[in-house]
This record gives C-alpha cells, sequence and structure tokens, in this order.
C-alpha cells in the first residue's frame, strides 16, 4: 500500500513545494519528517507543485519507501498525523492519511483541483493578512465584485488558456478544462475560488490579476472570451503575487 | 489638539505594547514612526498596556509632542494613517486618526474595552493558526461550548474578580464591571469576547482558562458564581497563553 496524506502549510517561509538544493521547501521537510518517523528514506510525490510563498489549505502527497512503491509501518493511518507532526515545523501540518492501492498516483489520478485567491481589498494594509492576501488599495463596490463574477463565468469550460501562463514556459497543451470560477467578497476580502482538471504555471494568479483590471474597470467582462481567443499574455492583467494563492482541494 | 489614533498590531514579535529597554515594543515603534513624519519626539499613550505575544485588532493611543499636551502639523486626520504607515514595519498599521480636545485621556477616558480569545479547537495543529489562537486538543460538543456560554454568563455584572486575577498583582481594587461575555464557535474556533470597564492583570485570560476547564467538564456553570466569591486563585482555571488574545474595541 502507499501511504497517502493530506497536508496544509503556510508558504511564507518556503521556497516552494519543491526540492531545490539546500534551500527550505515543504518536500525537504517532509521527507526529514518520514525518514525520522518511518527509519528509512522515503519517496514523496506531490499532487502539484507550489511556488515560493504559496499556501495551501489541503495538498496531497504519497509516501513510499525511497525507491519502492510502498509502504510498510505498524502505524496505523488515524494515527500518523499527529505522529508526522512531532518532527515537523509549526507552519506545516498533516490533517490526515489513509492509504491507497499501489497503483494510485497523486499527480495524475487528480480529478480537479480547487485554488483560492485571497485578496484584501482596503487602502490601510492589515498587520493579519501580511503575506496572506493581497492588499489591493482600491475601494471597490459591490457592482465592481459583481462585475468580476461575470467576468469569472466567462473563463469556465475548456478553453486555451495560452493569454493566462506565464511567459516562456513550454507545455504540450496550453488546453485546460475550468469546472468553476466564482468570485465571494467577504468584509474586506475577496476570495476568487477556481477549480479545473489542471492549471498553466502562473495560470490563477494571471486570472486574477485579470480580474482586478476588471474591478478597477480597466477590463470589461464581456471582453474576456476575446482576451482567451487572443491566445496573448498581454491582453490578460498582470500576474498576482504568489502569497494571495492558497491550494484549497484536490478531488481524486 | 491631541492626536488620538487607532492602530492593529499582530503580537507576536513584540515584547508587549510598552516600551522596555532596548527591547521591540508596539510603543517604541511608535515613537520612532512619529519623529520621523512629524520632525519632532512625541508623546504616546496608550488605552492599555498588552503583554508580549498579545496582538490588538484596535487598540487607541494618542500622541502629543513630547512634554506638552498638544500635538501641531499640516496633515489633515484622514492623511495621517497612511502617512504613518509609511515609517511603520508591515506588523503594525495605523487604521484611523482624529484630533481630540486637550482634555481628552486615551486611558482614563475609557468607557469599556473589549477582548477577544480565539480558541483553536482541534486535535491537529493548523500552520494559520499559528501565534493566533490557543491549540485546545479535545473535541469540544455543541453542548461543551453552551456550557462555556452559560459559564460566561455568570460573569457579568460587578464582581470582585480577585480569583481572575494573576497571584502577586497589586492593585487598589480588585472589583471590575463586566459588561458582556458571550461564547461563539465559529467552525474549529471558539471566540470569546469580553467588555469591562478595566480588566486586571492576565483577566482574560483566566476567564479563558476557566471556560475550557467547564468545556472539559472539570468545573460545571453554576459553580462560577462561588468561584468569584471565593476570591481564591486557586479555584479558577489556568491562564489561557497570550497569543488567543486580541484587544479588540475600545468605547470612549
Amino acid at each position: 500500500m502507499k501511504l497517502l496524506i493530506t497536508i496544509s502549510y503556510l508558504g511564507t517561509e518556503f521556497c516552494g513545494y519543491q526540492v531545490q538544493g539546500d534551500k527550505r521547501t515543504v518536500q525537504g521537510d517532509l521527507n526529514r519528517a518520514c525518514l525520522e518517523l518511518f527509519g528509512f528514506d522515503c519517496d514523496i510525490t506531490g499532487c502539484s507543485r507550489t511556488d515560493r510563498g504559496v499556501h495551501a489549505n489541503n495538498f496531497c502527497a504519497s509516501v513510499t519507501k525511497k525507491g519502492t512503491e510502498a509502504l510498510i509501518t505498524d502505524l496505523k493511518a488515524e494515527n500518523i498525523p499527529s505522529a508526522l507532526n512531532a518532527h515537523l515545523p509549526t507552519d506545516i501540518s498533516v490533517k490526515s492519511a489513509e492509504f491507497k492501492d499501489e497503483g494510485f498516483h497523486p499527480r495524475y489520478d487528480v480529478k480537479y483541483k480547487e485554488y483560492v485567491y485571497r485578496i484584501y481589498n482596503s487602502r490601510l494594509r492589515s498587520p493579519f493578512e501580511e503575506g496572506r492576501s493581497w492588499q489591493v488599495p482600491y475601494n471597490f463596490s459591490d457592482r465592481d465584485i459583481e462585475k468580476m463574477g461575470l467576468a469569472a463565468e466567462y473563463f469556465v469550460g475548456q478553453h486555451d488558456f495560452q493569454a493566462f501562463m506565464a511567459q516562456g514556459s513550454s507545455v504540450e497543451s496550453t488546453v485546460r478544462n475550468i469546472v468553476y470560477a466564482k468570485v465571494e467578497r467577504d468584509g474586506d476580502t475577496i476570495v476568487f475560488r477556481v477549480a479545473a482538471d489542471g492549471f498553466l504555471y502562473n495560470m490563477v494568479r494571471i486570472l486574477t490579476g485579470t480580474l482586478v483590471e476588471v474591478a478597477r474597470g480597466k477590463i470589461s467582462p464581456d471582453e474576456i472570451p476575446e482576451i482567451i481567443l487572443s491566445c496573448d499574455r498581454t491582453r490578460a492583467g498582470a500576474t498576482a503575487p504568489p502569497h494571495g494563492l492558497y491550494l484549497n482541494k484536490v478531488v481524486y
């Protein structure tokens, strides 16, 4: 059996998810914790990679003994989260664990992933939002937020999202299927929630930057289909900063 | 005129509110920012002191030129928050500013202050709650939370709160008037909200520790009046840690 763990992490102090030399990464910390708990080196395979500063409420990763497709342990799945947490720093937490068949793959078997992007819409910064949302210092009206929601609806469906991919990325196909895309206001916070079968590099951050241009009146919601069709990165909005982004849910 | 500012701060990296030698304090940072903005040394008088690790959503302080009862500036009150924020680190933010008569006193004129205490009620820790709430790893039922609310109701009114004061504190009178005290659940978070004309040293943290004993079934809500009457610190619960506590509102 493979072990599948669901973790959350505050991305602030990590150089992203994936191991990179000596830099502090989520995968690197998980590697060390698994070695300490299980007593042997493990392969940790994540559902995705997140960039420096990006957070996760629910990130999934499989754990197997290094070089094999299985993990053998006497621990019950239900006891693994707190056992692993004892070996992890406070900015990562294992939330749940379960055993899966060896055929299971944490990346290829994803049906869809949901990201959340948090915008702190206030002229003045908040100490509690620092590193956890993108402060956008305009006073958006309810009508502005409504326009963001209308624009987001145009994202839904299967489209070529090349206009919403970081320039210079290389990928076989830039077609992705967005399952839903919603904008909600909660006090001073605007939450953009988007789910897809996969995302291009920086895609959620560029979608968010584009929605902010819509709220500012620089792009009208009705222009979105045209921007998608253009496949032209310069037509979409700026790339929103990483620290407002959260991998929120992975559905298998 | 005196300047009254309302600020928020994340207490984590401060050795409390009040200036203490070379240690980093909120008052110390405000002193430096005011000197930089106004061009002269200022007296900063807070509505209260908060301990190391305690946060504030709305803390009030007056600013006057050092040794005087007034602040003379060409700046309009509405422009002062962002002007001061430019001289402050990201864990403090000035939210609003207004001018008050010289007779106004930010501590003596307080009608009541509201504190919020955040309990993170989960067996597993959350990276996002670290330093921002007290993790209490029992599974409290709705009935347990209800009992906390019943116990909190007994706190309301004018009482001698000596049983809820840190031992060794000295104060003229230990009588305080609690205006309201409520317990609400919001997902995994339990919020205790309490307002009074004044608080004894560690009082909110001891009230909170006592409510947790109620939820755990160690103290019944009906024992609260007796504990208050006893004036015996050992009858109340433990002192909850500082990092779940927020000065939330000051009413003049």
